[in-house]
Parts: C-alpha cells; structure tokens; sequence
C-alpha cells in the first residue's frame, strides 16, 4: 500500500527470516568483525582476480543467508541484487550460480535497500512467498575501476573513504522469526552540483537528508519513532553535513541515534579516511551487525537509509556533476 | 499474484496509457520509421558526446511518454530504468532531470521489459497509480565502451549485431485507454558456455526460450495464445537457434507469430550484420512499433521476451562466458 509519495507502508510486515555478513581480512580488524558470518583472510579470496574475489563474496553471503533461513536455493523465487561493478557482473554471475529469477539493480550504494525494498515489497503483496537481496563491493575492484589501482600508491584527500570489501544478503519471507520490514521509502535523484568524487559523502548527504525527511512526513512520524537511524556511507564528512542540513530543517536527532554505517564499520586507527563505502558497507552492517543487535533485543525499530552516488568515471571524465539518491527501509521485531 | 513459478499475473490489469520511441538518424531509415515520436537527424543530439547524446534519447522518450498520457512529471510516482552505459549513466540523469523516485535497474538488453514488469506489478498491486519505465541504447556509446570507437573501423563477424540507437518509454497506469499488461515471467540465468561478444543472440537464444517455456507452463498455455511473440534483439542467427530449440522442445511456432525485434527494426540493406540489438532495441519496438500495431486493433494479445547478455568486457577479458537472461511481459487489448 502506497502512502504519502514514496513510501511503501507494508501491511503484512514481511519478516528477515536470515541474513548473512561475509567480509575481507580489512574488515575482520573492524569494529564490526564478531558480526559477519564469514571473514576472508585473503583479499584475493583464492580467486584469480578482485572482481572474481568480489562474486566469491556475494556467492558466500547469499549461500550463508539461505542456509540460516533453512531453505534452499530452490526455495527461493527471485533474487534482487546489485553491485558497483559495471555491468553488475557481480550480482549477475551470482544469479547464475544460484539459477534463480533475477532481478539485476543498480542504485550504487544504495543498491543493498533498493534490492530489499522490492523483495518486500513483492513478499507483502504476494508476488513472491521467498525473496532474496544481496549487495557488494570489493575495495581492490571498485579502486581500479573508478580511480587507480591499489598498487599504484596514489595519494587521497581526508574526505575520501575505503570501500569496504564485503556482501550482505537478507532472505525475506512471508512468515517465520525475525525482524519485520515495516516500510520502504524511494528516493528520487538529488544533485546540489557537487563533482567531486573524493568527496562522495558530502555529495550524498542531501540525498539521505530528503528520503529521511520524506519518510518522516509521509508516515507523519518524528525521528524519535527509532531507536536507531543509520545512513549508509556518508562517513565523517557527510554526516556532520546531514546532521547539520537536519537540525536547519528542525530535527535535531541524538548522536545515540543517528548514525552512519561508514563511521560504524572500522577502528578507528584504520586507515580509512572519512569512513567506509560501497555497496558492501551498508549491506553488510545492515546484514550483519543491525539485525544481530535487533535480534538480541538492543533495537525495537531502526531505519536505515542507503546512499548512492550514481556517477560513473565517464560522466566525472565529461564533468558532470554527481546525481545521488538514497533508499530507506524500517525493521522493527 | 503469483502463478506457477517465475509469472505474475496482474489481476488488475495495469494500463499503459502512453508510451514513446525515439530513435537516431539510422532508425529513421529503417524499416519502423513511421512508429517513432521523434527522430533525430544527428547522431549527436547536439550533445557534445555520445553518452549525453544517449541521456537526451531518454529524456526524450519519457517526456513524451508523459506528455501523450495527458500528465505531468509531478504526477509520475516512480521511474523504473535501466541501459548499458556503465552505472546506467543514461537512466540516473534522466531521473535527475525528472525528479521522480527511482529504482534503477539493469538487465543488459532486457531490462525494457525488467522496468515494466515491476512496473506493472506496483500498479497491480496498488503500490503505484503511476509508474513509468524506460530504457536507451546509443549505437557510438555502446561500441565505444563494449568494443571499439566506431571512428576505428573495426571489422566485424556477420553474427555481430548493430547496437539501437534510440530510447522507449511507457507510462504504466491503473485505469485509462491502452493494451493491458497481464502477465510477467522473470527470468533466470542462463549460460549455455559461450563467450564470444560478436554472437551474442546466439548465447542469448537459450534464455529467451527458458523464458518463453517457462510462461507458457506457468500459465497453462499455448504459444497459439497470442497473436505474436516476439524476442528482444536475438538476430536472425539468435532467431534461428531460438526457432530450432523450440522445436526441439515441441513447440512449433508459426513464423507469422514469432519474431525478433532485431530482425523487425531496420531495412534488409541496412548493414546491420545479423539485427539490431541494445536496450533500445526491444524498447523502440514495443513502444513504438507493438503498441502502434495494438492501438490500431491489428494485434489483440502479444508476448514481448526481451533477451539480455549479462557480460561486461571485463568478464570477457577474463575469460568467463556469458550469462544471459530474459524477461517476458504480455500484453492484450
């Protein structure tokens, strides 16, 4: 059911009947680490290159979510899933190992909440009893394609932020034990002309700011409705600017509960600039860490609210600026 | 609601009030010049490079689109969309100029067909009043960025297809005058262990026939259930594979009835080697050409099947074969 001008209300509250979190050896130093299901010791993940390392990690993470779900991959009547990679080869080449309907996306970062937005959407309308959404990211893969290589050694600016090296996937379903998914918000493109590709955070930062603010008028509720509101990888930079473009706009939302995945996955002696980022960061604290921490009962209702940058190095190269968007999706258990 | 395995069927029976093919200076010789809104003389579309160029044909097609469905873009809810560029370039700054929420998608060449079966199943299922899906193509963006500047000259096999240069668009409604859209089977991967990028329809051929299959067991019937099936951008090598595997699978479908939007598009002196091909392909076609031939009674129930090769040149460098896929969506008047 539609209500308000983005926002898919779901009657049924489908359940998050499992996810999985499947990380590298950088992310296995994080803050994070107890909660993925599976940490790679090698970047390479004994694959013969990083975008092959990258579908190793979706693979890993959609086989963990379906065999925590206890179904099998037979169970399972579409697979939604995008990546950064071009051509989404990623998500692509998982789909057919997996043989399953798929529905390819591409939202950038955003990818992980848009996947999972229309297998809920599909589960509460009855279009599907079993979906699954998968996102990733490979930090050696995302650099070579969109900036240098890693073994070039090229230097970065503090507002930069690592592409986190990792898949989440969540299995959605009409019945069973977990949390729900309450509600789903679809962003629209937000540009204010930044085109900096060093400073992706503060590109998107507008962008969680207007699906935010566009879920809280369209189910007339107030931020303290959560216990937890997190931005999927605005990092240090483009969360002190959401927070600020928030208050300006009358929300002043508590430290405790607006947060940012890209500040939440590392230590802070990683070197990781102003945060982490990719498709792979908030699917993975979303997969991993959230629904743990909502399952154990720290959390009643969260949102979380995934940004992407939908710029390629072809539309940076033609001097375009960046369009951003950012999807929301609301659990409570 | 969800019948057989891969197939909505759409009890409500969205509407597509309008819908919109624009195409280049080659597609205005072709053989559906008389089914295009709008053609362009200049390659270029006063576009200082191709991939705006590309962004301008979609524009186009969706300003269209929802100028003939007596609206305005305010009254557009989401705009589901999808092309090869790279990080779907072409559809994220079309959904910047529009504004409207958006899911981006990418399903290679079939993600015309991708778009509007999700965004037929929103409507159906109340979701949306309206949603509008669109795909594009740029014969110089894609070879540019798939194989060689076309300034290059290359030689090519005469299995190789020539890439659409056009973009189509189709506003999906609950109620209004237009062919219904009844029914969608989505796809699943399928990869037969080809890996050459000049013969694409033929890796593409064992999809479009899965798919095919699969709709017609999903939902009990016939290929003799509609008027015409028509595959996305197989070419007549691709057409031909399609043809045989049928056949082998029992089906013997009339050559009056089944085709190939490849095959339809341009003149048999166009050098286009084995058909045209690229999201704008089945996009035009549909859009353009389909609709027109519904609208004016001459087709009462067609099935479109739009093919898609899921590689990236990266996947191809690395040896891996092509995954394929194809979305099927049936509409009636």
């Amino acid at each position: 059911m539609l209500k308000g001008h983005q926002t898919w209300v779901f009657e049924n509250k489908p359940v998050l009947i499992s996810s999985a979190a499947v990380g590298g050896p950088f992310e296995g130093q994080g803050a994070l680490s107890d909660d993925f299901d599976l940490l790679h010791e090698d970047i390479w993940l004994g694959q013969d290159s990083f975008e092959k390392a990258e579908k190793k990690l979706m693979e890993d993470a959609c086989e963990i979510a379906i065999r925590k779900g206890g179904m099998k991959k037979e169970d399972i009547q579409f697979f939604l899933s995008g990546d950064l990679m071009n051509q989404i080869i990623s998500s692509s080449f998982t789909a057919r190992t997996l043989g399953v309907p798929f529905l390819g996306l591409f939202g950038a970062c955003s990818s992980a909440m848009e996947g999972l937005a229309i297998a809920a959407q599909l589960v509460d309308s009855g279009f599907a009893d079993n979906a699954l959404a998968a996102a990733s990211s490979h930090n050696a893969a995302a650099e070579k394609q969109f900036r240098y290589p890693t073994e070039y050694g090229a230097q970065k600016p503090p507002t930069a932020q690592w592409t986190v090296t990792g898949a989440g996937a969540g299995l959605v379903s009409k019945q069973g034990n977990g949390p729900r998914i309450t509600s789903a918000t679809i962003g629209r493109v937000i540009d204010m002309g930044l085109s900096d590709p060093f400073n992706m955070g503060g590109a998107m930062a507008p962008a969680a700011v207007d699906t935010l603010q566009q879920h809280l008028h369209d189910l007339n509720i107030h931020p303290s409705h959560y216990d937890l509101i997190a931005t999927g990888d605005l990092g240090k930079v483009g969360h002190q600017i959401a927070g600020d473009l928030l208050s300006e706009h009358g929300f002043n939302i508590p430290s405790n509960v607006l947060t940012d995945c890209g500040l939440l996955i590392y230590k802070k002696h990683q070197p990781v600039f102003s945060g982490g980022s990719g498709c792979g960061c908030s699917a993975t604290v979303t997969y991993g860490h959230f629904m743990n921490r909502m399952r154990r009962g720290e959390l009643k209702r969260i949102l979380v609210v995934a940004t992407g940058a939908l710029m390629s190095p072809m539309s940076y190269q033609q001097k375009e600026s960046i369009p951003c968007i950012a999807h929301a999706v609301s659990f409570e258990i």
